[in-house]
């Protein structure tokens, strides 16, 4: 029997759902080959008209949904209202994207003369890639869970979705696809369109089926290398699209510090305590200068962690994780504390902290992410300091920079340096917040993620496609997008690249 | 010592090449890593110059590569004269697409009011992802070897390349080598923008190399699942993308075979024998109608490998392989012998072999990948037989079907079946022969490729490159094709796709 626990009180109840059998994913995986065979035949119009009606099914739910959210994570009402928000725009953002249509890179090649003799007609097209498995995280329960974007991106590649629910919210996953499965059957999607399973067993299960094609994951490190052996034993490997670990630097310079020092504590502060600090682009380390504008900001965010109640962890596992590592870094000396908010100790209630290094004593430990509301401030004298301790930071989603206008020579210099290591370089500002936008790209080099691929942002959708090339094909085996005349989306026919009419 | 070997005649020299060692290795790639700090700050329109002078440096050598590479491989002056004219055009096709700059996806969402808040600017390119290793082919020693594809897509991308020279061909990879680095070190390219490696050890210790960011493979699929096993033992995994083993089959209808028997045999046999039957688009079986039209086809094969002459294949491990499948067929008796060409036993010489089976008995056997001028004929009595034997085909890169007008629904019923096994739907053609364009799709799904990318057209580029975004960037930070007013590229901007102006 699957659990559900109150992170506030570490109350466990029973919700009446079973752990799904490994016959019961078999026969949800077919469904879901049957329904991509449905939908592969549907048009781009259908496909962001189901994406539509899923948004209004969440919509619809929202106080149920949320309620059950907060019961179950303790992430508050102002922040899952404002997650399900998001959820449902992401949804119809897509379905934007599905009817411009220029995700499906058409290309036209005529036939012609080439230097190596006549030519044929080459069409292309990306096409959906089948059943896709996605693994919700524990700390977004909607928009990176069976509402979240590895979801919004299969459907509105045109693939069937088989959800893993996280165990740390089975109740909001099952409600979630409920709100979302009805919606989607009022529209007349096929069954199996959606479908979930719970347990860990059954997650395995479904990574290893032959009728999944392909896997999106957000969660831990460990956990993506896990599902990532399943699928190198699979006789037919697929793609898998974990996003896993990320420590997301930012690097303050002096000026800024100078100019900014309390305006960057007060930021600071609330980037790396909002949702308890669980986000994957939580900034764990800030290099601070040396110095009284250095030192400034930092007792600004001394004051703020002193000042600081305790916060609900989602879940057991996360809860023990973050006080072995904390208690790791000050026992062993790895680092120092500079200030420790409040907790009562209800649940799985912890207090903020902030500890501080020189940066030239960063260590392995010190860049282990701490999921939670824990900063390391690394203390840099000069520059040849400061790039002692870039040094040893991995390579993360995110790498801030907050400097002043007249920094610019020491910003290339910063920027040159630090891009290899990241996927979003952000300045002035935090890496926590990631708008859902065109331009997005949530994804960075090992161990932050395995693919080239992002989990936010309309090119998501890119993940669950593959190529497809039609040679000298007759007008009606061709999809209406390849065939000549048809102006609906953007085209590069013959080198040339045209908009849709 | 690597040696080099007459295919004509089996008769082995000595190259004077050495083995490379392991720190030779990694000399190489860190002269590599180098290269790709200096080539990251050059423009496109600098990289585009590089492709073009790659080109005219293989141009400017073709009597000396075509005659080396005639020796090591037998594929004859007419072939290599094309493949080279195939590799020459590639490079500029893929000149045109860097100085195009579509690729690079760039999208804009200025800063602005989401449902979700104020959102920041955020832009997104797709840069380099790092030094790439490039393991040459057997079969092409141009076109997918060091002057290759994969080197093409590579450089464009903007990475420096470490090639893997083939066995086969050592000198023709060598002087292509040279020919093409003594072009980009005279056009003002670094040091380690294009460098080589010899032997196998030295190919495996490549791959592991922390510094080598993607690996791009056209070989065997035992030897891509070695290089993959190695690319999964690495602390950071990286991009593999192998294009591994294909059956390719070709359906012919009743109509088509009625209408144009003879066509067909021709077209056929010339397909399967082109290039001693060593492509990875060679049709390697043909389903054919039971009834006279099918047996006048078949006779019309079966006259034309009657009266054709021996083939010399690559090398001794394919000349190996194909006797042993073709042996295991015929004595096994999975397969019928319908006719056997003439061979003179010189060197790697081997005949042309028709075999035939009935499509209902269909086996692994007769569907293992035989690489040489081998096509089985299934003969199938209805569309159930020809259904059964389609069931037991592997995933390939291509799919052929040859029909009438008039069969319409027959097509669509046959397209609907075997897009789900290939990435590439021909039709009354044939799959070799594979057109180097914009829309070209040269890949499958497994095991003809193990990725949802292709490695021939311009699209190839994409799997060298990786998003990167910039929030909040300051100007000066920005490559110029995310500079706000920047015209030169097709760009996404708040959502509207631009032509470049």
């Amino acid at each position: 029997m699957i659990t559900t626990t109150d992170p506030r009180t570490a109350e466990t109840t029973e919700t009446g759902i079973e752990a799904t059998t490994t016959d019961q994913v078999a026969e949800i995986t077919t469904l879901a080959t049957a329904a991509f065979r449905v939908i592969s035949g549907r048009s781009r119009e259908w496909r962001a008209g189901l994406l539509d009606a899923v948004a209004d099914g969440l919509e619809s739910r929202r106080e149920e949904l949320v309620s059950t959210a907060d019961a179950e994570t303790g992430l508050g009402f102002p922040r899952l209202n404002g997650e399900l928000t998001r959820s449902v725009f992401q949804l119809r953002l897509f379905a934007t994207a599905v009817r411009d249509g220029g995700f499906l890179e058409a290309t036209i090649d005529h036939a012609g003369d080439t230097p190596m003799g006549p030519g044929p007609d080459v069409r292309r097209l990306l096409i959906p890639i089948g059943p896709v498995a996605v693994f919700g995280s524990s700390n977004f329960p909607f928009a990176f869970s069976v509402a979240g974007g590895d979801t919004a991106s299969a459907l509105a590649a045109g693939c069937p979705v088989v959800l893993k629910a996280h165990g740390s919210h089975p109740l909001t996953s099952v409600r979630s696809l409920d709100a979302m499965a009805t919606a989607a059957t009022a529209y007349g999607a096929p069954e199996g369109t959606l479908g979930i399973v719970f347990g860990t067993e059954a997650g395995a299960t479904l990574v290893a089926d032959p009728r999944i094609k392909a896997v999106g994951f957000t969660g831990s490190l460990s956990g993506g290398q896990a599902l990532m052996e399943i699928v190198a034993n699979r006789p037919e490997p697929i793609p898998f699209y974990g996003e896993l670990s990320s420590l997301n630097p930012l690097i303050i310079t002096d000026g800024a510090a100078t100019a900014r020092a309390e305006e960057i504590a007060q930021g600071l502060f609330t980037s790396f305590t909002a949702s308890a600090g669980q986000l994957c682009t939580k900034p764990g380390v800030a290099f601070v200068p040396r110095g009284e504008a250095g030192e400034r900001l930092i007792a600004g965010l001394v004051s703020r962690v002193n000042d600081a109640g305790g916060q609900a962890l989602l879940n057991e596992r996360i809860f023990d994780s973050f006080s072995a590592i904390e208690q790791r870094l000050i026992s062993d000396g790895h680092a120092t504390v500079e200030a420790t908010g409040t907790s009562d100790g209800a649940g799985f209630t912890i207090a903020p902290r902030l500890l501080s290094i020189d940066a030239v004593d960063m260590t392995p430990e010190v860049t282990e992410e701490a999921f939670g509301p824990l900063l390391v401030v690394a203390r840099y004298g000069d520059l040849a300091e400061l790039d002692l301790g870039l040094a040893q930071i991995p390579q993360s989603l995110t790498t801030t920079i907050h400097n002043e206008p007249d920094e610019a020579e020491l910003v290339s210099r910063l920027v040159e340096q630090v891009s290899p290591q990241a996927g979003r370089l952000v300045f002035n500002g935090y890496p926590t917040g990631v708008r859902v936008s065109w331009a997005q790209h949530h994804g960075g080099p090992w161990p932050a993620t395995n693919s080239q691929h992002t989990s936010v942002g309309v090119s998501a959708i890119r993940r669950f496609l593959r190529p497809f090339a039609w040679q000298d094909a007759p007008e009606a085996v061709l999809p209406e997008e390849l065939r000549d005349g048809y102006t609906g989306v953007p085209r590069r026919v013959d080198g040339t690249l045209a908009l849709a009419g």
